[in-house]
């Protein structure tokens, strides 16, 4: 006999991410073009270091209290200043927003989450982007809540026609019920680098809200702040009419545009009950996300250095999209393989000719390894797991000269697998 | 109609910490004896300043990646630095524990969050101590777990003789299946100042070891090092024979003995199935600790700034423990009520005289409100709420100007209930 886990703790694989993490330490040879990581060269250390040292000598003891507990929910000030830069981002009025309806988490990823679990019993149903952001995916299988895909356009956008059809088949087929949330990764997305049109959003809610608040529409706005140029004119769910009157999740994190290493996210509720069950599985969890780090960001912010060390990122990941996508350009191009410059974000999402497959399993994989470059396999990002042929590369990680030496290598395994078929 | 929340959804409430933090911001005339945090006077800014400076100024860019994501499971060195500290601890050879059994969390509330949620499905059953650490009570309350006391000794360890009953009447009762572990504080508790004697936990573990590995054993070592002149010479389960065959979690916090606002804990699993699954929750919940945490903790320990700072605090802990002790004293003992000095920890856990309630809706809870001074009431800290004539008294907060006003204060509140009797 054994310990006998709990049905959630057997439904429990090891993560995909996880075996790419394995590959990456194992092979200290390959050249990551997975990892969603930001560049090390752009941390800001020194930063950080001055916002601590501004800590360590204000001359007030107070300050000593970053070093404490904080509360459940999260520094105030901190939700404040989250609470005016998304009402700036949405340009809606001053006020409209409530610092008290913010909960602060470990990265966006935490509050994804508790929400789910406060959401969904196992055979729950919630509604994904193809493709969509596949840590999700991952956290929905663990939970036991059915992922699944809707219609979309050939632009990347919801297909809002399909969608009302696939809503009225689930009543038909009596599995409405079960239908808790839609779910969409909206800025210069993980994985394809799409950015969901403002008429995609507003489209999903006017048919959200001719369900009675029944289904939670949750946007995952992870990427928004890493735009290369100009920001998205497209608002977030919560500045949108056709929503207001829906139960609203709207997420993103601090920390992937500024320094990871914090981990520091955050959720924005507009259904109070559904709030207050979050925050009190938050206190169990861990009743507070890192009340140093909270302070770190939060001083950031409110410093500008925050913005200041954005606009160096956006300049930086712009640079280095470009040079992946030139590195790749036109002879991976002549090879029949697609995609487009995203204007955001870390990723190119590139398909492969003829259907190719690129999962972990697959010839083409195998060719990236013998190069010594790794990718995410796009079925991973696919509810389903189809399609199977597309690649998700990051340029977040590596510098231009290794960027370069990546696109050769990858573009050696595809050119093999051409030849080969 | 509106948004159905899922059954662990549905089944929270506020917490009660909540309620005490929502007063002690809400009256900011109280005195509070009732949180368990530390001295804001003792934290370590200054320290935590200089580590951060060294990695800035480490001329190196490597240290950049304190403040890129971490490993899911952990900093590598970290682990190994807790391992070693533990055989230590525990008196065992050198490499008898193996750092990839050890997992980061977010302090130790995060590792037992997610070792129950893995562990247990609602209706299970987890046997606690009378009294027990209350936020671990609402979370299996959150996740719907039945905490079941176990028979306690006039000395406040386990009756391992009566548990040998308690197990004989589950397997009778048909409920021994539901049974996951058996769940112990095991030094300076939270909230009785107990620690749990050698004998009791060899005994706990040789009852359990005829359950052929069914019934886990997790140890919460949270105060372990928080001890006042010496340390304890219980081992902990991980180094105590009888143990060896058991699924072991033995957990503890890095931050409560440094900077709570770090916010690192960590669990060492000796069952590899149950540890696979919960790392894979751990990456659904937010893929790793914050790194910049990590590495702060890390740096401490191995630069024994952290062990410096954990002298200077027994000491002053020591101190304010005998301020508070003292400052009740006599006059409080004389009203009928009863507790003895513990030798580590943050609390004093006294009894009212003649069953007198100090339950949140008592006359005691009231007066004490009125006189402005905090506490938490005992039945929070017990399965079932009951016994309900206990309080615990913290002296981490205040300092000892405050703790003899603080003091004066619960000596009015319980002299006008005794007049009043």
């Amino acid at each position: 006999m054994k310990l006998s886990l709990s049905a959630l703790g057997r439904r429990q694989r090891p993560s995909d991410i996880s075996r790419l993490m394995t590959t990456a330490l194992e092979r200290p040879d390959m050249l990551s073009l997975a990892a969603g990581f930001t560049d090390n060269a752009s941390l800001p250390l020194h930063d950080v270091c001055d916002i601590v040292d501004a800590f360590a000598n204000d001359g007030e003891t107070g300050l000593r209290t970053v070093l404490q507990y904080g509360t459940n929910q999260g520094r105030e000030k901190l939700r404040s200043s989250l609470v005016s830069r998304i009402e700036k981002m949405d340009s809606t009025e001053v006020g409209s927003l409530d610092p008290s309806r913010m909960m602060i988490t470990n990265g966006s990823q935490q509050q994804l989450y508790i929400a789910i679990q406060t959401l969904c019993d196992p055979g729950d149903i919630v509604l994904v982007e193809q493709p969509t952001y596949f840590v999700f995916l991952e956290m929905l299988e663990g939970l036991g809540v059915d992922a699944r895909p809707m219609p979309m356009l050939e632009s990347g956008d919801v297909d809002v026609d399909g969608l009302e059809r696939v809503l009225t088949s689930m009543k038909t087929g009596g599995e409405f019920e079960r239908l808790k949330a839609v779910y969409l990764v909206s800025y210069y997305a993980n994985p394809s680098g799409h950015t969901v049109s403002e008429n995609a959003k507003r489209g999903v809610a006017k048919l959200l809200s001719k369900e009675d608040g029944k289904v939670a529409f949750i946007e995952d706005a992870a990427y928004r702040e890493l735009y290369f140029e100009t920001p998205s004119e497209a608002p977030g769910i919560l500045g949108i009419e056709e929503a207001a009157n829906l139960p609203l999740l709207y997420t993103s994190t601090l920390t992937k545009p500024f320094a990871s290493g914090l981990k520091v996210g955050f959720g924005y509720c507009t259904d109070s009950d559904w709030l207050k069950s979050m925050l009190s599985v938050k206190g169990q969890q861990d009743f507070g996300t890192s009340h140093f780090s909270q302070a770190i960001v939060e001083h950031a912010i409110d410093s500008e250095v925050y913005d200041r060390h954005l606009s160096d990122l956006r300049r930086m990941y712009l640079k280095k999209m470009i040079c992946l996508d030139e590195a790749l350009g036109d002879r991976l191009r002549n090879l029949g393989w697609k995609w487009t410059r995203p204007s955001g974000g870390l990723y190119l999402w590139a398909r492969s000719p003829d259907g190719l497959e690129t999962d972990f399993d697959s010839a083409f994989h195998a060719a990236c390894s013998g190069e010594g470059v790794m990718y995410v396999p796009g079925d991973l990002c696919h509810a389903n797991r189809d399609p199977r042929d597309f690649a998700r590369l990051s340029f977040g990680v590596l510098n231009e000269e290794k960027l370069l030496e990546a696109a050769d290598r990858y573009f050696l395994a595809a050119d093999a697998l051409n030849s080969a078929v």
